[in-house]
């Protein structure tokens, strides 16, 4: 059994976690720490999981973490970074869910961010924990930055044409679309229900911080200069991610050859669906599972190619990748624990 | 013109008075307080007001309330009885949204707000606000205490069978649901739309404030003892409120005769409409509007009379009825301002 | 390894048995009817199930469900009666999510359901589905009736409280509220989005089918006549029901005692979480698992008793309950394939 | 008084309709015709106009519209084009709200909705209703067609940038968004609430009827071939419209020059809200209004330029916008009766 710790447990994607490691079969939860719920058992907090994790919360300097094979960070930005270098050192694999690993320029993360980067040293060793794209990384990992929610649905998204050269890689439009709980759990006016229920908006349009960890990476998949436009709108539901992806076409291609080079590309990948060409994916349809979905179209036959991206944020867009990623680092099959059937209604 | 104040924009109960108070032909508003946002205009923060609302914030010192015609305080409980005495001795009007003036008595005040209460000479003087029940109280009041919003529905929906004394006093069952804008603009976790929507719960069942403002004006339509169970729940909805009053019938009454009760109670109330027998009011049927709308049940012609009873929690629940209220202070036809038509779908 | 055919997998009940046996260790999905949609394959419909059920509906004429060790009837009430007789006679257990064998008096069956019961014969043998209390009967009946949906927190809310003869039997009132999903996947503008979101309401409070079937059942725990009160409502959530439960005391008893009753009464069902006195379960805190929550209260210890009962109508509320049964009748444990943990948020 | 009749009141834009005429000075509502409703009092159907609006649905053919002034059409398409010349002959004004006189390629018409036109000799003179662009050509029409909801969003954000020839006319990309009540009130499983509640999905992205009447219309505002591509998805709420709208700068022009470019445009349109540059218009600020508020972002201070349009799609979407079409039809302020605040919360 996989000795398991959770920092910072009271969030969305701390309860996540729970909710997925609980049932994992190669799992032992072991250690969940809160520095203000210190003593408080966890079904206290999340009554879904009485019954089911019987384990309390834990003040930091009482949780020995370092007893543990494996530690998820569900913290703020900037918490992963002190603590992964002493954890590391002890021989625990750590995955951080928050940003700390996730861009490999310390002065790109330090000017979104707002804070110094600590442990610099560390950068350049953490595997980027995209599976699909970044497997063999991850296997061999001791540090993972788990991607963003929206990074995620992007990459999968843009991917196969990048990589072919299909399409002008310099501009590039994602309107995206998230569910309210990717706000966190976090008492704010602009989340509350009577605020945001009943309403659509777009946000952060001026500049957000999965703009730069997804150009960068996109950068990756192509020798051309990357230019991304990235807009992120607020829906009103609880989970799930929307993205539609714009892409010019450069090259002469047909319909066929393009669902084509999506199966291809994914055929080995559990968890990314390519659903028939001119589907219109459903974010319900991945609504607690950690499968993504998308599906390609391609209006009036023209030089637009559009991707629709589907994903539950706090699965596939965060707790369900990082359980994803901890059974690759552990030898594991990729699906262990993670065979969830999506909730439909 | 009559001057009007509102002390404590900010929240739910303010906006609204904004809304309706912004179309009322007989208003101008001339101040509107908040300490923490001095000098933000209003329609910043409110962008349903831009253009029509082109006041700002001022802090409380900064704002001369002693020259409006009437103030009302859509603030927390505490706050009215601290300023209203001065108010009313500058020869203004005052309409407190909040409970400071709803129950008569000190003790049971101060027992159910944990707050002393610093002008009890005024609590007798003060009017209660159900205009349908109390209009020439209001009429020539000085000091208005805007009820509860559950109580509301409470009163309106028992009082023709108190009155009359066709049922058992002694026990009543309120089974009531509000939407979840009835908690106030106030960042708290427990009200995060992903908190509360796709959800349903109780709250507050060992004891409301509500219930002894309730039981205390039930009281006064019946010489025998009332004896009220009272369960709030929460409903995933901004606005609206539905109260299911269950009384015990203790004398002969044909349907017909009591469906004529309560046409004839309230036959010349304009906010309250009194649907056929056996319907089935809905809360949006009210959205938006000071409507009041009941129907009357009685399952298998058996003892029990159920009262269902729906309203706006934020209109005639809170800031319409205020309004109603100043319109009978100020001599004008209770309606005036007031027409809104809800907002269906 | 059992094999299972549904009957009318184009539903709500429908394509949650197919959720649940889809990871059921123990069984293999063989065929599911739908006259309509012959040939579609079941993922199509339903994109959640897209790799995960491979098999299409089948027209009833074509699927041989006799080859089923069981087969379990997601329809509108009357056809279960039609088919029952030929598969049990064929050795085949039945299972029916409908009303048609619940209520036990083919006359009071018919007046409620306005259609005549063709095989009264089965009446008497067919087990009521509600494992809590009636364990026994299920493992070794043919033919289950899987209960309602509000009928089973009724009775698993009013059970500890009739059969030790607390109460009085002829006043109860069972306050319930259910989500959408509970009217069913059928085309009418009454709960579409438009018609039901952001609003609240009663509906079929002159008479509800639920009622005579728990009236029935509550009968049967205690000697005195039962008169229950029943009076559902529609609350804007998809999933989810919420049972507010009144009963009057009628001895003496300690709310520690009260408190005690229950949690011995369910110490060993899985499924039924006796919470501590004075919660509030949360109708999300079952979303998704076949978990039954459950909390007392005793407003100002007086003698008015109050359960809140929370439950995921389309699980413990149907196709849960019904494979719960089905784990019973095949001798398996009565978890096996619903440990599922509910979806929070 | 303006004698009105309405041709469907039954779906939503026709009781939206008869929100806005209930309380318009100067409108008699005369006459509202339903096939399948005949004799039934309009309140019966939409409990909030009860008290409001005392008129019931008549059969088409005993309701004598020629009487009218004005008729107006909340009809499925095609139901207009067959009883508008008669109507036009008699001396009745007609506003369309469905598509019959949009388009004025006959031909592209009948492509798109799949049935004849049967009066084409009324498509050249019908006076498009998008009365901030077309006011002078809706004052002296006999014939008004009323923009679609998309389309308005799209024309108003795409206008002044089109006219001053400062972007890429053929690469315009249209990513929008509408609230559920946009699907109409029809018996359909798409949009139950268990099936749109808690979810987003593109659809029609292979295609939608809005996109020809959009193109035609942006055709008119520049010499180069314009290129659009529009894609709809579906919100999780009831009312509310949010088009994000991307666009090739080709010419320098500073943030402040494009600012004042629609702050100048629509200066003199009570119905057009520029918001300040770098805002996010939120749906809600609309919701029961005729506004529509807009907002211009920059990102990175690069060549795309995004307009932020938001509007209440049954408002300034469709019956609003049509009443507003009916004020300068008849020389009044083109704001009578329109002045409602939006609903927030």
């Amino acid at each position: 059994m996989i000795k398991v710790g959770i920092v910072g447990g009271t969030g969305y994607t701390g309860v996540e976690l729970l909710r997925l490691l609980a049932v994992h079969p190669d799992v032992e939860l072991t250690a969940i720490t809160s520095r203000k719920e210190d003593g408080l058992p966890v079904a206290d907090m999340f009554p879904s999981l009485r019954g089911r994790v019987n384990i309390a919360f834990s003040s930091p300097d009482k949780a020995d973490l370092s007893k543990c094979d494996v530690v998820f960070f569900a913290t703020p930005h900037g918490v992963a970074m002190a603590q992964a270098p002493e954890l590391l050192k002890a021989g625990v694999k750590v995955i951080d869910l928050a940003a700390d690993f996730r861009i490999k320029d310390k002065a790109v993360f330090e000017k979104w961010y707002k804070i110094d980067h600590t442990c610099p040293e560390l950068l350049e060793e953490a595997a980027y924990g995209l599976a699909e794209l970044n497997r063999d990384n991850i296997k061999n990992a001791r540090l993972v930055a788990n991607p963003g929610c929206y990074p995620t649905t992007m990459q999968l998204g843009y991917y196969p044409l990048l990589k072919n050269a299909l399409v002008d890689a310099g501009s590039l439009i994602a309107d995206c679309k998230s569910g309210v709980s990717g706000a966190g759990r976090k008492a704010e006016i602009a989340t509350l229900f009577s605020e945001s229920s009943d309403n659509f908006k777009a946000y952060g349009v001026a500049g957000h911080r999965h703009t730069p960890e997804t150009s960068a990476q996109l950068q990756k998949f192509t020798a051309d200069k990357v230019g991304l436009i990235f807009t992120p709108h607020l829906v009103p539901m609880i989970r799930g991610m929307h993205s539609t992806l714009y892409a010019r076409l450069t090259k002469e291609i047909s319909n066929e050859d393009l669902q084509k080079l999506f199966e291809d590309q994914y055929k080995d990948s559990a968890f990314v669906d390519v659903m028939p060409f001119g589907s219109h994916p459903e974010t319900r349809s991945t609504r607690g599972s950690n499968m993504l979905r998308l599906a390609l179209h391609r209006p009036d036959n023209g030089n637009t190619v559009i991707v629709l991206v589907v994903q539950d944020n706090l699965v596939k867009g965060a707790s369900g990748q990082a359980v994803q990623c901890m059974n690759l680092m552990f030898g594991l099959e990729e699906t262990t624990g993670l065979t969830q059937i999506a909730l439909l209604p």
